[in-house]
């Protein structure tokens, strides 16, 4: 059993986390941070860590506190700022949730997200963790962010085989995307019977997504009045490759992502509280264009099942060990 | 006051131009058709109908029957394949809400539709209203499509200015854009907390674009959890015009269409139950590209309020009587 | 024409208010008065009233300024503890949208609204304006709360016909009823795919229920993955009389507030964006209990809607002048 | 390993029950029924189904075969007239999820149903299997409808300490609810931002809840735009006992059922696509009255979930084995 230690494990992602790992077989809980919360038994933050099964679960202590706890995986679930900003433990795996880590170019950190990374020259020591494509190559992983996956998952197969320019990505998210933090564009007041396109062509994962296919796509996210799940629509031109073909070659042996049969639409529905990925590929019928679809779990493998993802493979575990991946729910 | 009959009025889109039709100052409801709803009373479709202000609104007859009553202007609010069987009343204006019409070249309804059109001969003597692009020409007027609407909003007055390939268009409307009709697909069990791409490149309001636009772009809708409003995110490259700029100049006038200021996203709820439509225009920051996102209410200036809208064009009267534009609603 | 000044007019009951009184014949907006907006222009608030019909408008002040603008009409549309501690305008219509002088007995703000009312000697000046059951008395009016007002209307007409004891009311509102001032209650990850039940037993509008009515009600309020509306379902136990016959003599006359047709049960879609209010009434097969339930919009007939209403009485103008009362929208 | 075969696997309620089949480790599936689906394989309902780990499942076959292929355990999930119509099989365990066999007097379905009861004399072999009040007593179990397990988890252990006149229960589902045929009542465009009163006062589930408790209730349904959930908001007189001692004491084992810290409002989020419930206390400050809130997922307690704990018990298994309990999900 490896120990866990969760930093910030009040947010959503946060909770998330904690979800995936008081049911995975090889993690045992260790320490659980929340600055506004230490101190507080884990009833505060959901009633039923108070129920029996989970009685003996530690208090919250503070970020710091759980930093210095020597656990042999920490999972931060911080803001990029507050993440780029801590010393990272010195031992043991450690994945960052947040956007802190994921370029190995801090001038990004300036343009896209608003702050001057503190520590560019720990960068290079992180590397970028998205097993189906690029598998986490050290004890420091960078978890990619939630659009991202979506949108590597549908193009990063196929990088090679379309046009790269032109390429556009209309994505949609839940709401729990949006972090626990109340803000003026999270109240249901404004999201109900209605979907907003936001930070439109100026999203911080548009950076993430050109910096691992190589080449730039149009972004635009948009607001769903949905609790979870999320869906990249991707507009591609193939250069003459079967790219169903090639998608369905990528993901035949995954457990995780799934190539939906020819006229099947992803379905949040098939998606949501698990951590798997639906993919669907159709053809314009008047532009002859393709389009590639992906929905997922923006809680899942949009972040946290990706993130237990990434340390089930350091761990020479079975990739799936302690994911949310069976069902057929309604 | 001019007389009006409404054939099919207990649809979604029928009720809806009701709506209009008796808050128009110078419309006179005459007749109201409904095979369903034959012989009944008005308020069995809406008890706000059985209220006094309205209780001498005529009964339900046939369709068949209102089509023969020989008012000044008809509203067809039937299905597609009904409303193109159909001999249009004799005289009056007419105006056709489905698809019946919208097309000269009879072939597009074999192949998008799925029926051969019963009187290819007489699509000639139909005019494509659109006003704020092109005013209703004749007393047979074919009123747009929801979507195809929301683009032509967006793209028509770019048309000349864009590179007339790679043009994608992602759009999202509300529920009611589905018809009255339940189906799987609109069954609430299956919407909530989903978003659900459909006729993926292969909807029908791809041709009636590109028939107006003058070239084809990529066109995928989705179904939203929403109960009325559609936006479409439409992505293009400028060969060099100030695209803002040529919106701005063209929309100047109009007191339906509103080009929003620099930075700020249309928003369903500024244009449901109205029959205005917002546009916003952005641009990339990676890629360059622009993005022109139109929302507007799918059942107002998408269906019932454009309708109406021609309809005053038609009859010499301030194009926007009767609508439903002011007001600041939260 | 009489001049209207709105204090707090950039939350979304100040915003609704300001909705009506653009739109009403005899009243003209003279001050427009938020903190945080000060000094800025109405299309900060919303980008609609930058609009060419609205190109006059006043940029908003500061409150205390709004307060002592001198106008005609001024709506306070503050926070209970705001509105409490502010002197009125010392001439002019005043009305109070929230709870801060809807009691003679300053002693419920200690117990319920949780602050000591600081101007309790002033409470008498008020009086309660609910045009249906209490039309408003005097230059002070305080506005019902939108709970208050959706069960007043359903019991207020039978409170001397039914058994004052066990009655049991259990209501339902959209999320705009929550105000605008994001918080976590209010967050749509929260809020989506949820029913929440909140100040169970413990709400402010029953002792306000309970003075109207003179008795008192067991009341708890949901709140509803739903923008606007709001149900109240009322279970009382008739003495004998024919409740549905009471109410709809009633109401007879009202063009604001509807009695049902048996077996038609009230609809939000029917009241959102109106000022109007719908009641059904049924009996329960096995107890014989009477079900009284009433559906209008938290911001119509719950707020802005009746505060305008009032108005209108208070100027000798027929009561729905300028309100949001047609239509038959789907 | 017992073999397990669903009739009326197509519907929600029946593939809810296969979710929970495949999950379980001491059943086996065997025979899959689907008069629609006959022939099809299982990915034709569901692609999830023709994955990998499924991939030696068996054809939908005919209901009729089903009911003849002899399996250990039959689960009925078809409408209430079909499963009073039909021959039980005559070997192994048969759990009804339908309400065809709640009931010892066949006259409740004349007067609540609809229909006379095919087979009144097999009713008294059905016992009714509400594992935490009476537990399944024969190999014929009649599982609880969904409102009725609420309001018997709420009110059935302290129906001896209430007035048992005057209890009054509002209880709101979500849309699953209604099953997956599509009907006006549960159209998207209706459903959303809404929240919709039916059967008021005469829903089946009003005697099933008297039968059980030995009294009735004034009982009033409503629809909510939410895909899974429900909650039941009960009013209840205590005679003088603690009730929520006395809960908290009835429940004090229970893994499925919890009783909250006072305080805690039960929360759809923290039950749905479980099989668990939440159960919240409370009591009015003006009345006195008290409040017992019960949430659970319809489709989880509420069904399926309940479904297979009966059969656990009938086996001899731990209750909760296969069921969805655990998990943090935000």
């Amino acid at each position: 059993m490896a120990s866990v230690s969760i930093v910030g494990a009040s947010g959503y992602v946060g909770q998330e986390t904690l979800d995936r790992v008081l049911a995975h077989p090889a993690l045992e809980l260790y320490a659980l941070g929340s600055d506004s919360l230490a101190g507080q038994t884990p009833a505060t933050l959901d009633p039923r860590l108070g129920r029996n099964g989970w009685s003996r679960m530690p208090r919250f202590i503070t970020n710091e506190a759980v930093l210095h706890a020597g656990a042999d995986v920490t999972f931060l679930c911080l803001s990029h700022e507050e993440a780029a900003a801590l010393e990272p433990p010195s031992r043991g795996v450690v994945v960052d949730l947040s956007g802190a880590h994921r370029f190995a170019d801090s001038q990004i950190y300036s343009d896209w997200y608003g702050f001057e990374h503190p520590r560019p020259g720990s960068l290079g020591a992180w590397s970028y963790g998205l097993p189906e494509l690029s598998a986490p190559g050290g004890r420091l992983v960078a978890n990619p962010g939630c659009y991202a996956t979506a949108v590597l998952l549908a193009l990063g197969p196929i990088a090679a085989e379309i046009e790269p320019t032109g390429v556009v990505v209309d994505a949609k998210s839940g709401m729990t995307g949006a972090g626990r933090t109340p803000q003026s564009s999270s109240h249901a007041g404004v999201v109900l019977e209605n979907v907003s396109p936001y930070k439109v062509g100026a999203h911080q994962h548009a950076p993430e997504i050109a910096a691992q296919l190589g080449f730039a796509v149009t972004f635009v996210p948009h607001l769903l009045p949905v609790r979870r799940g999320l869906l990249a629509t991707c507009f591609v031109r193939s250069r003459g490759s079967d790219l169903r073909a090639v998608l369905e070659e990528h993901y035949g042996a995954s457990h995780v992502v799934d190539v939906l049969p020819e006229g099947v639409v992803p379905e949040l529905a098939r998606v949501q509280q698990t951590d798997g990925a639906e993919i669907g590929v159709f053809e314009d019928s008047l532009t002859g264009d393709s389009i590639v679809i992906c929905a997922l779990d923006n809680l899942g493998k949009g972040a946290a099942g990706q993130a237990v993802q990434n340390v089930n493979l350091l761990f020479g575990l079975d990739e799936t060990t302690g994911l949310r991946l069976s069902g057929v729910l309604v």
